[in-house]
């Protein structure tokens, strides 16, 4: 297959984002693969990343991306979660050494997912990938791959989950995947909402564009969308939707507003006690001198939560 | 205050479990404390904790809290996260360093709490909580204080945040309060239900019982329970309950079969293949060579979620 | 088929509560059933259920289940309401004729779903259901087959959804599957919470018990016990929990204090003024002039949440 | 200060589009007000709603809004649910020969809302509410004064909402306030999403557009916006985004495509078989007939809802 799929390649010159692996729908993964309570399905998971590792890497992929599955519990009643824990950190240690013996120079992603299947995944969002990874030496080998369904799935915006992995610079690649707020499920539709895509790209622009990864769509046409055109219709909506959110957010960047007020809400920052707080040249005996001597604190000005989703409207 | 407060220890032998300081519900914390936009308003809450702080030292305090409060976002339209994380990583070491300086000994504990009043506090959950301390190199200073209301607000069971934190060795003490799990916002209720008692001491007797910190409840009775003696009724259900749930555990633990079935689930990690994985002495390459020679993996036994159930049940 | 069902039914003992017919798996019912955009489908799920009636009836079904399936929508963009809701009246008043015409004495279930595989389910709870009922004139045909799960998916408790059909007369049988108010799909797990199952035959006996219908599992083990045995421990556990329910009911009601409680809660109601309301002989008018002589209100008792949460926990 | 609010009127020509009383604030109304245990409470919230009546008549009002306030339970336990839902028709039923007493020709609205304070509130959602209305013969007194953020609590669009309120013929009055569909409370914000808007007038202008009500805001500006600035973008943001859902809306409906899907997707409704089971010639017997010569129902088409939400992206 990889044969046919390097020739394909060829021909169109489309390139790989990232390969990955299923680990979630042979009965043998019921109970997870690198978390499962079987050191033989340990060994068969890895066996099977071995493998779509070599494959990604002879067709030049960007990428490497591990995902949750049926990396979590059904019950805490029968679950050592230390114990599955240490066993995933292994995992990915592994992965990382073969991925220097081969040579594969693609960035390695996991995308959070909170649940669906199991009751709990151990990926559920991006601050617990980050506590994981930090907690097992692996945060400078791994990114996150977000996505919209996942984030709000864990109770967070897509935004959120994008600022989340920004500021800890493991922002990787986006699943482009949306759903539904009032839905419990992951219904993997193509996203078309606007301000979605534009409060992607703000976070996307803020952080520096991509460095490493891109959007991927592995967004499903609803069942009743049955037909070969709705496949049409559904990825270049999304697309059209993403792009719209990029020419929005490089019009809000090129009009300067919205980072002006930011840049300024946090102006008492940038000199007097708050140069001095961010320069570590205080602490609570001098702050506390600070305050007495000044009575009150300095009224903060409005949040202007308001103005600012007026501000986004007027580029929409 | 501190004075009579003391006399009123000495008089009735009641101790304090932790000392605490209100940075939310004066106007000033609008847009939050350590994370407000506004450095005076940082400085203003330095000297509250440092005055919190020593009032909890005189009194013999066994711990300080801190908690979410207002330490989030309304809107990330206007948050410059990164920002506001590095203070009040700030803040955090400030304490740290004025609590050697007056030689408190007592535990530090972060409550996490995911959103309310704001729409998303950093302190979400146990995880991001932990994320954080790894970030600023403070994890070694703070332990958890965890309640089940904010764990379902999180989108957890209180057992899950109970079982993250122990596995990190940050299980610190626990605030009652429980919640609804159909309702969206804290509503501190007393703790009766016999399920949620046994999961909690479940955990606390694995994890080797309260090294710091204890029991405490700021929960509150319904607005239609206004007579003084529902303030008994409340306490005392809260109270029985835990105590029902710590004698339920304890017969569980005697019983032993739980916790056998857990250790036997993972049996296959004790010899062979698991050894050699959990000894670090395998990689993807012998795990192929193990997997290919021996074509499928053992099959798993079954997780029997079911048979724990009613297992629970028959102490209940 | 139903010719061995009799034989099976001759030779165990075991009779039929209820037939249904399946219209929501084929994929010509993707769009729905009896409110599809198409009509030859209402015409095929027509001629279906005209069949599973027949067999039920054959079978000497003791009730005939309706449920959701598909009856709902993916989005409103593509989607005629109004007659959608028309073409299910009409289909149900279909069935009623129909089963006036074979004889067939059982009796007609509705149950509650809001949502999963679709969107939004017409018949999303009770209150909607029996909303349903009541404007196209089949309110005395049909009672409410309520599943915990459904119930909490649609933002209710089991209790709540029981004691909205027992108010209306329409309380019919119980689906026993219940699920995870932290999951937002339909996990139709088997109930295992001697709350819930407290709770359900609280209601149930206060509304005189079944006068149709049962208890039915439907529920699934989980993936993970996959083991011939399971489905032992899940339906044994299961019943037992009901059972544990079903005497922890009657003994609350041989105590009477939780009955007690109620009846004196509302004891203003059963002379003087409250009397007069009830009795349909006071309007506004009456009651102003009624409360301006006595100035304010003669204060409630407390509602006593936290005592009789307690009182329950003396019978767990 | 009717007197005075007269004056402002003719000084203004600002009119009035609904009065109402508040029943929930005041510690009397704890358990609530005309389903409250007691029935002075009930009288006392008589004499509120017949004086605030008055007031709204007085000034020209053109409707009354009942809303849930605490007419509801906080727990099953202690509550009387018959007979609360009895007083509450009582209530209703004064307030409508009040009304006919008084002369006055506005329209009655029930604002339906969950929970908060309360843990169920009996005007839970538009179709609780319908299916309150028509047990207890009030369905043709009363319409629905529909709210996003009490939608979205009760798991429902807000375009569902209008929905099923115009396919009933009750749907009154919109109350603008919006809320944030990942938190669990009523947060009552500006409306500034356009595809919120646009949503809500498809269902308005559909439904003939409003014949009694209109929009009023209640919304808050967030804790964070205090000056008084604010109060002008939240206003003007929220009008503004409704005045561009309603020329989005316009030019949807000038451009036809829309509704002619639909129209054509119901096609087979319209002749045929489809036209002879709307006409209620046909039953089980007949549709089996029809179906069995057919072999299998004709293929419906696609449902095609991302060319729909890209056809509504088009207008945005």
């Amino acid at each position: 297959m990889v044969k046919v799929l390097k020739e394909e390649q060829d021909r169109t010159g489309i390139r790989l984002l990232w390969g990955t692996a299923n680990l979630f729908t042979h009965p043998r993964f019921a109970q997870g693969a690198a978390t499962g309570c079987n050191a033989d399905v340990f060994a068969y998971a890895a066996a099977q990343v071995k493998k779509a590792m070599e494959v990604t890497h002879e067709l030049g992929g960007a990428g490497y991306t591990f995902w949750g599955g049926r990396e979590g519990y059904s019950t805490l009643l029968n679950t050592d979660m230390k114990r599955e824990l240490d066993h995933l950190a292994a995992f990915l240690h592994m992965a990382v050494d073969y991925k220097k013996k081969i040579g594969f120079k693609g960035q390695f992603y996991i995308e959070p997912k909170p649940k669906e299947p199991t009751k709990h995944q151990y990926d559920s969002d991006a601050a617990a990938c980050l506590n994981f990874l930090r907690e097992y030496g692996l945060i400078d080998h791994f990114k996150l791959n977000l996505e919209t369904n996942h984030a709000t799935l864990a109770g967070h915006t897509m935004q959120h989950e994008l600022e989340v992995a920004a500021v800890a610079g493991r922002l990787g690649s986006i699943d482009a995947n949306t759903g539904d707020t009032l839905l419990g499920w992951d219904t993997d539709q193509f996203p078309t909402d606007i301000y979605l895509a534009a409060q992607v790209m703000l976070t996307i622009l803020k952080a520096g564009g991509f460095t490493t990864g891109g959007l991927n769509f592995d967004a499903k046409v609803r069942r009743e969308s049955f037909e070969p055109e709705d496949l049409f219709y559904a990825h270049i909506g999304a697309m059209d939707a993403m792009a719209r959110g990029l020419k929005i957010v490089a019009a809000i960047r090129q009009d300067g507003r919205l980072a002006d007020f930011v840049k300024h809400r946090y102006a008492s920052w940038d000199s007097g006690i708050g140069r001095t707080i961010e320069g570590g040249k205080a602490g609570f005996k001098e702050l506390e001198a600070y305050l007495l001597k000044k009575g009150e604190a300095q009224t903060s000005s409005s949040g202007r939560q308001e103005f600012l989703e007026n501000l986004i409207n007027e580029f929409i």
